[in-house]
């Protein structure tokens, strides 16, 4: 790596950092600068602005992201599961996405993506092949799998204080199990 | 009314308008001041400043908010159906609670408030009653009514772009019946 790619992937980490804390509006380019031990104007030599500095934090994060979970459906309740696990492991880019959308107004930073599109295609031969929720479109099937997995996310509103007796297991048990209730 | 109090309601009524658009980060006191039509150090005097603000828009929406909806244990499909049109009626609502999580970093605005206890109490109940939804604990049993009620609310990440077909009634219809689903 060069020096320059390794500045810049260290300015990526920092502003990962900073915009999945702070949202845009909030995010500060002098604090990132000093986390990525970055001069602050390399970032807008590299970046232009704080706009397209995070726009390139949401592609590197948000757009590859959840769609690195592999989608199986013809076993939605652990699709669900794997999802949970994703979010388990990266906080940050359930943030970054909430912040998308409550910032820039999008629906979806990756609007009906060519991976969604795939994902509705094969969730409809699924659902035609095995009858399974076939009470529901494959739009509200897949985005309420989505929604239940995603229910205890912090940025959600429907997610509630934790009871102290119930861990991170149970809740991906419960979870799966709802994704089941629904097939 | 006082000349005072129509002047607090009417900033009141801006700032709700400003902090469900931009966050607090993103707010302008300015922009309050003009749109209410008021000075802008009466905001300081009245609310000291934007945080203490935003606390007060947040009480006057959210904290009352939600829990204005009459909670039906024994018929959760049509509890989350009411929650669906409250949300379609006051999505600022949703807005100020996601903002509020999101820059606040707490689980939820209420924290685990007397009315939230007292549902998971009264569901407890309706569970042992009836045996419907006893796969799940009281708080998942209402985590998951609430996240598929929200599941098309713009601050959900697992929203998508609406298909051109399905209309807000197409909607409620498929969140009532996934929470039959669960029970």
């Amino acid at each position: 790596m060069s020096r320059a790619d390794a500045t810049k992937a260290r300015i990526l980490q920092a502003a990962t950092d900073e915009f999945a804390t702070y949202g845009i509006a909030g995010a500060r380019v002098d604090r990132i600068a000093k986390a990525a031990a970055a001069n602050k104007n390399l970032i807008y030599v590299y970046f232009c602005n704080k706009e397209q500095l995070f726009d390139a934090v949401l592609d590197a994060n948000v757009t590859h992201g959840l769609d690195s979970v592999p989608f199986t459906p013809d076993d939605l309740p652990e699709y669900a599961g794997q999802i949970f696990d994703y979010c388990q492991q990266h906080p940050e880019v359930i943030r970054l996405a909430t912040w998308h959308r409550m910032e820039r107004g999008d629906q979806d930073p990756a609007g009906m993506s060519p991976a969604r599109e795939a994902k509705l295609a094969a969730l409809a031969a699924a659902q035609k092949n095995s009858g399974a929720g076939s009470d529901f479109s494959p739009t509200a099937l897949l985005t309420f799998v989505l929604s239940l997995a995603l229910t205890w996310t912090p940025s959600n509103v429907a997610n509630m204080p934790a009871s102290p007796t119930e861990s991170a297991a149970d809740r991906r048990r419960a979870i799966v199990d709802a994704v089941r209730h629904l097939l």
